[in-house]
Order: C-alpha cells, then sequence, then structure tokens
C-alpha cells in the first residue's frame, strides 16, 4: 500500500535560515516553497531522491503564528521531526483500508498537499506516537 | 550527498505489537530483526520502496532497557520518531563534508549498523533537534 517514503516534515523556528543548512550541510536543492494558510505553515521542498514510486523530500516548515498546529508544536517539543509522509497510489482507497483496520483519520477525505498533491493524515495516537501522512503526488504514484 | 530517506527510526515500547500493527495496517513486510547490545535495542527493519540509490524501510525499535539511549527517549518523550536515515554513497567522505560545515559528528568513524550497513550519527543540536544518521548499505548505494 506504501510506495515509498514521500517525505519527512520537519518544524523550524526559522524556514530561511534551515533551507541554508541543509543546502550547505547536506548538498540539497529547494524544489518548491508555499504559504499554507490553511496549516498555518510556511514550507519549502529539498529534493532528495527519486524512485519508480516518484520522488522523497525533507519538508521543512515554519509556523505563520504560535497558535497554528507547528506553532504549537515548537512550543511544547522545539524543533525537529513533525510528521511523516508516505506515498500511496490511490489515497481514497488507502484511507478506507486503513480506516478499517482501525487507526481514526484525521482527515476523512484527502485534501490539498504540497506541490498539489492529495494528502491526508492519520491521527498520531494510532500510529505509535508518529504523526503520519499519506500522500498521492499529483502526477499520480506508478507504483502498487 | 543524500541519495535517498533510507529509514526512519520510530521508538516503540513492544516491538512485536509495533510490527503486528505496520503489517495488518500498511501492508509491511519485516524483511531483518536484529539485536544491537551495542545501542541496546532490539530492532525490525520493514521494506516500503526500492529506488536505484537502494531501498527505503520503517525501522522499529525497541529498548533493551530503561538506561539505554532509546529507552530514555521513550521516558522523556513517548513513543514516536527517533531518528531519521539517509543513504549516502560513501560514508566517510559524506562525514568529512558534513563535518567540514561545522555539523557535530556523534561518530567520527562508520560503524555497523542494521542488515550490515555502515552508519554513523550527526549531533540532533546541529541538525534541527532531528537525530540524523548516514548510511552506507552493505551492497553499496548506487547513487550519487
Amino acid at each position: 500500500m506504501l510506495t515509498r517514503i514521500d517525505h519527512v516534515g520537519i518544524a523550524c523556528q526559522d524556514l530561511a535560515a534551515k533551507i541554508a543548512f541543509y543546502e550547505s550541510a547536506f548538498g540539497l536543492t529547494v524544489v518548491s516553497m508555499e504559504v499554507n494558510e490553511a496549516q498555518g505553515v510556511r514550507e519549502a521542498m529539498l529534493h532528495v531522491a527519486d524512485s519508480p514510486a516518484g520522488s522523497s523530500y525533507i519538508q521543512l516548515l515554519e509556523p505563520l503564528g504560535p497558535d497554528t498546529p507547528v506553532g504549537k508544536f515548537l512550543a511544547r517539543r522545539g524543533e525537529g521531526v513533525h510528521h511523516v509522509g508516505y506515498g500511496v497510489a490511490n489515497i481514497t482507497a488507502a484511507l478506507a483500508a486503513i480506516g478499517a483496520a482501525g487507526v481514526r483519520l484525521i482527515d476523512e477525505r484527502p485534501r490539498h498537499g504540497s506541490m498539489g498533491a492529495s494528502i491526508a493524515f492519520l491521527h498520531p495516537a494510532d500510529v505509535g506516537g508518529v504523526l503520519t501522512e499519506l500522500v498521492q503526488a499529483a502526477d499520480a504514484d506508478k507504483g502498487g
């Protein structure tokens, strides 16, 4: 069902500084920057790898304010991994199967994510403390 | 320099239960189980995807006791993402470059990791709160 690790979402205080760090220390390149008002974040996607099922990224997340999900995460935990996103070929089918397995869905139906993807979050309490995101890429995954 | 997201390392209290969950909810398969006495963990690698540069996994980690790094992590933070591992083609060259960029290396030289890989950890305080691991797979990465 999962076709790849699509991205690791990392919460940070200063997006520009963190981009500069990942570029200089790891040689990565920003391929997309967006402001997602609905989620209260400014974000950058840094390309890590391509695979037959799609690409993998580091997603850097800076909150638009303290009362956003990422802002509250930073106040509670500090900078670090905020969530993990896995690629799926068909997000509607994946949500149905995962929901049937007893995992609570934060998003019952897919919504808009980075780079035109359809995404949905699963409840971290049902996934061993990991805020887990499903991602169907805009150009459709080719994997199984 | 980074060729792929090699794995997401997830700390858990009960490895067998968490394996059963990832198998049933996400359809993943365990491809390796090991006890690493030096790191104080029992671990399972669940295969997610293959790419030209190597494979990607979810790594589930159960501490061998409360006085281990993962045991202390669980006591402090609870279950969740413990670290992120990135594939590199040449871990010695990568460590030299990343160290030169000012990142403190927990491991100055590579040591043995899961599935015969050579691994090294970077200091999380220098990587935005993310415990970051470099992984040169046993069969050598084919990426750049």
